[in-house]
Parts: structure tokens; sequence; C-alpha cells
């Protein structure tokens, strides 16, 4: 089994440990794309689903536009033009051609006349689309959203983090007025919040973004900011205003209910398979992977001790039947109508110590321990995987009742995930009053710092220049006060926070 | 609304009105790929529901694995890089350059050492994967599906049937010996076949491809293959036993029980938004789309009949009431688990009339209509969406009693298509006893022909070339008899399945 290298010595090698450790990711021999491996999809298959459920239930329905944006679709909004050109990658040929015994060259012959993009984000291709879908205000509100891989040609690669290709949802909706699609955004950010908080245990700030950070081609940009273990930030999902921009670029325009001509309003959104990358980071620890139950793949392991072959039946006969009540609890919107997914670990080649490593590692919320003694005593143990050693033991509870203190336990494990990421965010949140004690904290604390900021992006580019740190995010939450912005001594409106990022 | 051309008319069209008219796909810009509307996107969810949990009940796990592929990969299995080059998609630069004013250029500078195809399949870059993942039999077999898009670049494409960019699974799987791989491979038709007869109403015929129809790089190739309204076969899904070519090809061996290496067997599978079209063709009829209820986005709606204003508030109010009462019924596998989808239509600006017509168009298999009259004898009016007039409406049904009836209805229809589209391909099946017989037959008739082959690639080539028609499968169910080929005279084992196709 592979070995972890403690967060302490090494928090980037940690990361990649857990990662290949527990079956999440590797690269792949195509530079910079990842393949996701099935522990990993698996997770990605429960943020989808959940997701995807509360988008339905906001109204929004899915469809499926091209993987191939011509190139002068991209050119028709300047900011995007110059925001993603610089990451495309290019389709010119539409062949190949097979050369039996010396493989396969490009066919000179079939060069496209105008190039393909492959999708970076698919704003241009879809309000193309929409010019066709929308006549009259009666065809509005359009609220759709797509799953699909992106390409962005990356450089330096980190896997979920920062990959050339990666998964990931995009909604792209249309209304016919400005406030109903800010609306929008704002009801999509919260759905996002709801998402990271409540389902990934990760606690977020949540706010526009500064002019320097928003969405290329959008008015202004909303985020959820997460806070890594390491003390870096994580951008975990935007959600975009994005005016009468793309209707412009597009000519989509509406009669609107007094019979006049308009462009529509845009909004788009989208979170990837970058949260799962968050969601390691957020929780695990030098054991391996630490999933919220929620979105854990298996939720319950159930480990047979035994010496004799006698022992070994009995033991997993009990073990079967528990898996078998445990599957059959009835469904609840808790895990999306899922049913408890229990693994009974029958495996002869390893010891029950294995066992227990392995199935830490790969963030099994809750390991049931079933001996020839419990049995006896009709009873079995259960260990959190978010506890460590003792502590997150609890012996002898009765098999009877196993059922439900697992789904208990669960639910407490769930909101004790939250709990532990808000106290380590809060610790690792603080206020600088000067640019001295700004770039000291940035440098030795690192985490978010609140500090007045004078509004432009000079001040914005030079800060982060000198420290690194860029404005996260301008959290709804903060207090609106004056103050003087610490790089210029500017008058400020309020605190914004800063912060490293991923 | 869409008026739909008469399958008598002209079926092409009559299937392209269908597919606007019921706002399932269109045309993109971008050249032979299509936009999957939300309609057709729903479908497409419900399709893939059901698949993945037959998958995941038969043990296999979902990953990901990259969109491009190293072109020199596609050369390292010679049948695979013949059959696949002319139609890839080649990704030569990874930059564009925006040009202020002027738009975007691809950057010159931005060249790839190596270009990179689209993956048109992913037998190649899985391969190159499994080598690291496959040591010992202890790693296998390995049981993969992937959901994503892929690219063939076709020249003439009809939308859902054939189009440059689709969706759709794959499957890859290793095994430890031949004859577990062959297991898999007709384990997985299995699959397919249940799927097709048992939630798309579609029945198939199943056995081997000819050689001359097989897989590029296969042994050999088993598929699913439906016969269309119009008398053409659609192949719906292909299942192949690749033996160990792609384990050479990329050198994935392992170390067998008694410790000596081997190279492992492997299969692959897929089907795709293809079987949209197939669904349609197979059911639909002059008023548009026909669903089977299993795969129905929206399942019954509910369309209320009023004069005055307080007729309408009684009749919305009880049909509201019915909705929640259908949405509320216990979840079961039929519907995989999913409640059934219920619609009040209470637009004002439309008629009954009118509305009866859009979501027959749509699809939906039950309407339910609901006036005052009926309101005051506590009954409603169910319509079958599958039999015209009246002798698809039940009058009378006692409200309390229509959730339950409702249900027995969708299961009847459910079984009605599946019966009614058996009989029609009974009556487009013949048999060819000489090959003036059989050239008449696929003329004329169409539909499926038996009829003896010697069992050479010549001659299935020279009947394809003067008829059209291909092989289209070697069915399991096929008697062993020995005859002579129709065309050659040469002997024959059995007859063999020919049509034209899509």
């Amino acid at each position: 089994m592979a070995t972890i290298t403690k967060r302490s010595e090494d928090y980037s090698q940690w990361y990649l440990d857990i990662v290949h450790g527990a079956g999440l990711a590797e690269n792949s021999d195509v530079r910079g794309c990842m393949v996701i491996k099935p522990h990993g999809y698996a997770i990605w298959e429960k943020m989808q689903r959940a997701l995807d459920r509360m988008f339905k239930d906001t109204g929004h329905v899915n469809a499926y536009f091209p993987v191939f944006i011509p190139k002068s679709f991209l050119a028709r909004e300047e900011e995007m033009a110059a925001g993603f050109a610089k990451e495309c990658a290019v389709v010119t040929h539409y062949r190949l051609k097979a050369i039996p015994g010396k493989g396969v060259e490009v066919d000179p012959e079939a060069r496209l006349t105008e190039e393909l993009v492959v999708r970076p984000t698919s704003e241009t291709i879809i309000w193309n689309t929409y010019r066709n879908w929308i006549q009259s205000y009666r065809d509005l509100p359009l609220l759709i959203n797509q799953w699909c891989n992106v390409v962005r040609w990356e450089m330096r690669t980190r896997l979920f983090l920062r990959t050339a290709e990666f998964l990931w949802q995009e909604g792209h909706t249309a209304h016919a007025s400005r406030q109903e699609a800010e609306e929008e955004a704002h009801r999509i950010l919260e759905v996002y919040r709801s998402f990271a908080e409540d389902w990934m245990a990760m606690p977020v700030l949540t706010g526009p973004k500064s002019e320097g950070q928003k969405f290329p081609g959008a008015v202004y940009t909303l985020c959820i900011e997460a806070l890594m273990q390491d003390g870096k930030a994580l951008q975990a999902g935007t959600s975009h205003f994005l005016g009468q921009n793309f209707a412009k670029a597009f000519n989509v325009q509406f009669q609107n209910q007094t019979g006049q001509l308009e462009y529509a309003w845009a909004t788009s959104w989208g979170v990837s398979t970058r949260l799962i990358g968050g969601l390691i980071m957020t929780h695990s620890d030098d054991a391996g992977l630490v999933l919220p139950p929620r979105l854990a793949p298996i939720h319950v392991v159930i480990v047979p001790i035994y010496r004799k072959d006698e022992e070994r039946r009995a033991v997993l006969e009990a073990g079967h039947k528990l898996a078998e009540r445990l599957r059959s609890l009835p469904l609840g919107p808790w895990l999306n109508y899922e049913p408890l997914s229990v693994k009974v670990d029958d495996r002869e080649q390893y010891q029950p110590g294995y066992k227990f490593n392995e199935w830490e590692l790969k963030g099994v919320p809750i390991r049931v321990e079933l001996g020839p003694k419990d049995l006896a005593a009709q009873a079995c143990v259960l260990a959190r995987r978010d506890v460590p050693g003792k502590e997150g033991k609890v012996l002898g509870v009765p098999l009877e009742q196993a059922p439900e203190r697992i789904m208990e336990l669960l639910q407490t494990m769930q909101r004790d995930l939250l709990e532990k990421a808000r106290r380590f965010r809060d610790q690792m949140t603080s206020e600088a009053t000067s640019y001295e004690q700004f770039k000291e904290l940035i440098a030795d604390k690192g985490g978010f710092v609140w500090a007045h900021w004078d509004g432009t992006r000079e001040t914005e580019e030079r800060i982060a220049e000198e420290t690194s740190a860029t404005i996260r995010c301008i959290p709804f939450s903060r207090r609106k006060e004056p103050g003087k912005c610490i790089l210029t001594g500017r008058p400020s409106q309020g605190m914004v926070v800063f912060a490293k990022a991923y």
C-alpha cells in the first residue's frame, strides 16, 4: 500500500500521495490531461447527482452543445478572446492518413477552412444558438445547464486543481430583464454555497470578485472561495452576470411585452472536477483521504476479524446480514435518494490491520469491526474515519441498533467536518492594518487576510506582484466601513479578503 | 406549432420534422455537430441512468480518460489506424493569438511536437493506461466504463444517427483469460438487448457481425440490430471481443497464477445518442414523437378544460392535487427509482386542442383531461399517446383510482409498444432462396431478409455493391442448416440477415 508523506513535511507531495494512494487520479501520457480513476470518478458522480438535483429544483434543464467552436466565434467578444485565446487547443485538420507499416500522418489535404477550438467554455457557441431560440419575451427565461469536458491549455498542471482537460457543468441562462439575470446569478451562487457547505462540508466565503479577477466577458463575477489546509485559497465556483455582452456579440434580441426589440440578459456559472481537489485538501489527514459522508462512494466498510475457519463463517454471515440491513434503510434526501453503500471486506489474503489502513486511505467514513467476541455479545465496534485512534471508536454497539447508530454517526461526522473546517478557517483568518503587517501575515501565517484596498486594479496588481496574494473575494458579509488602503493610503469602502491561491 | 410531414410522403423529412418539432436536437453552425436540446437530452439522461445501473449491477465502475489521443497511439494497432484515421479531428496547435480589433489567429509558434486526435474511441489511450494498472492476475478483471463525447468526422450527417460529435458510453474491460473476456462480451450484449427491449421497447436481433462489418481491431463484434419503420436496419449497440490485440499493441502483460507472464484479454462495447434516433424511428407516428413510458421525460400531462374563471380555479386545483398524488407514488425499479414526472399545463394563452397536439408531438405517454363535468362526477379522461383517437381514450376514470389506472396504463403501453414493433419487424422479415428474389425483396419491400451466404467477404461486398444491402447480423437464433449461397451457389452453414442500413 502507498505511504503518505506527512502534510507538515511536504504539503504538495502529501496531496499527490493521497490522490494516487486513494486511487483518485493520475497523469496521462497526454500532456496536462488526467485520468480520473474509478474512486475519484465515483466522488464526481456523487457531486454531479447532488448538484444536478439542485439545478433542476431551481428550474434548470440540461442540454448539450458542440465541443468545437469556430475560431471566429471566440473573436466576437473581445474580453473573452483576450482571456482564452492563449490556452486554446486548435483543430486544423479533419483526417489522418494511415501509411501501412509506417503509422499515421496528418493529411495535408484535409485542412479546415476555418480552424476550430476545443471549447474552453461555451458562451460563444451557446449564444450563437440562442439567437434562433429567442424571439419573444415568451421564450424567456432560458435556464440551461450542460455537463461536459472543457480544455484550457495549462503549462503547469496539478491533478484536479489545474489540468488541460477537466470536467464541469456550465449553466447559461437568458433573461428578459437585468434584474432577473442578476437574481439568477445570485440564486446559483447560493446553490454553490449550499453544495459546498452542506455536501462537501467545506465552508466558503461568498461575494463578488474584484474587477481584476472577474471572468473575461462578465460584468461581474460572484464566487465561492474556500481555504485549504496549507492556508492557500481555492476558487471553488463562480457565477457570472454577463449583462448584454454576449447578446450583443451574437445579436440575440427579443420582442418585449411592449413590442420593442431588446438584447437578452445573460448569466453563466460553473463548478468543475477542481472541487475534488478542494474536498481532498479541506478534510484529509496524514492517514489519507477523509470524505464527508454525503459524498462518499462507500459509506461503511465491514471488516471481519477471525482466526479459525468456523469463526470466519459466523463473522462473515453476521457481516453480510448487517450490510443488507444497512443497504435497505429507507432512501431519503440526505443521501440523494440512494441507498447506503456498504462493503464487506472478505478478502482472505490481507490481515485486518492492512484492511483498516487501506479503507482509511480511501476515506470510507465508518468502519465496522466484527470479531468472534463481538459476535458472542451480539455487538460490534464502530470507528469514525475523521477521529483517529481510540477516541473515534464506539465499542460494544448492539448489532440490533447498529444501523440507527451508523446513520447518526454519519450525520454527526458530516456536521463535525464542516465545523472543524470552519474553525480552521477562522483561525487562519486575520486582519491587517498596515502593509508591513499584511506582508508578514501573507508570508508567514498564510490564510485569509482582511485588509482595506483602494478599489483600483493597479493597487491589486502591485500587491499581487509583491506578495503573491490576490483579492479572493469582496465578501457579502463584510462590514461597510471607511478605511485607508494598506498600500496607497487612499480611501477604502471596507475591507476585502486577500490570500495566496491555487 | 411545427407541422409534421407524413411518413408515407417523405420518411426522411418526417424524421427531421419530429426531431425539430419535438425539440430534440438541431444542427449547429459547426459542421456535422448537433445541439442536443433539453427534451432530447432528457431522454438521453433517462437512457444513461438505466444503462448505468445495469452496468453497475454487473460489476462495472465508471472512470474518465483524456479526450486527446497522441497520433502515434492510433498507429499501434494497424486495423484501428486504418479504420479510424480517415475520420479524425486533429489538434495541431495549443494557442491562438488575439489581435485587438482583428479577431484571433492560430499562433504558429504554438505547434505541438506530436499532433493529438480527438478520441474517435478510446481503446488506445485506455490500454496505454492499463499497462500501469495491470501487473498480476489479482489486478484482473478491470471492468471500466466511461460516459463521454467522441468525434468521428462524417461527411454526410443526420441528427442523432450520424454526427461528427456524439455522446456515448464505452466499456473497456481486461481479463485474465480468453473465456472470461468472451463471457463479458456476451454479458454486455445481453445488457444491451435487455435495455433495447425492456426500456426502449425496440426489438433487436442479437449475434455476431460478419468479418466485413466488425470493429477495426476486434476479433469479433457482437451486435444488437433493430429495424426502423422504413424497413432499414439500425445497428444499435456493439460489444467487441478484442482478444489480445490491444494488450500486445500496448504491452499489457500480467503474471498469472503460475507465475508466468501473459497478455491480458480485452473487450470493448458501446451505445450512443444514436439510440435516440432509433427510439424515434421505432415508435413515432404522423402526430409526432411516441415514447415508451420508461424513457419518457414527462409521463403524464394534465390538461385542464374550462370556460369560466371559477371553473378554471376548481379544475386546476383538482389537477394539481392529482399531480401531487401521482408524484408521490412509491418509487420502484420500473422507473429506476425516480418519481413519476407530471406536468399540469396551466398556460392561459393556449386552447386545450393546441395543448393536446403539442404534448402529442412531444411524446408524453398519457394525457389527463379534466373539465367541470368530469370534476362534477369526480372523474377524468385518460388518453394514451400510442393509440390515436377515441380508441385510446378511457372515459370516466374515478379520480380516486386515477393514479393506479395511470400506472397500469403506462405499463400496458410499454408492453404494447414492444409487441407492435415486434409484429412490424416480423412482417418485414423475409427469406430469399434465390438472388433474384433477394434483390426484389431488398429493393421493393425492404426489411430484414434471411439468405444463405458462402461466408466470404468478397460475396458480401458484391451483394452490397449490387443491392446496397449488408449483412446486419448472424443471429444467435438462426437455424444451423446447410444451404447454398444466393450469389455464388457455394455451400453455406446457415442463413444470415441482410438489410439496407442507416
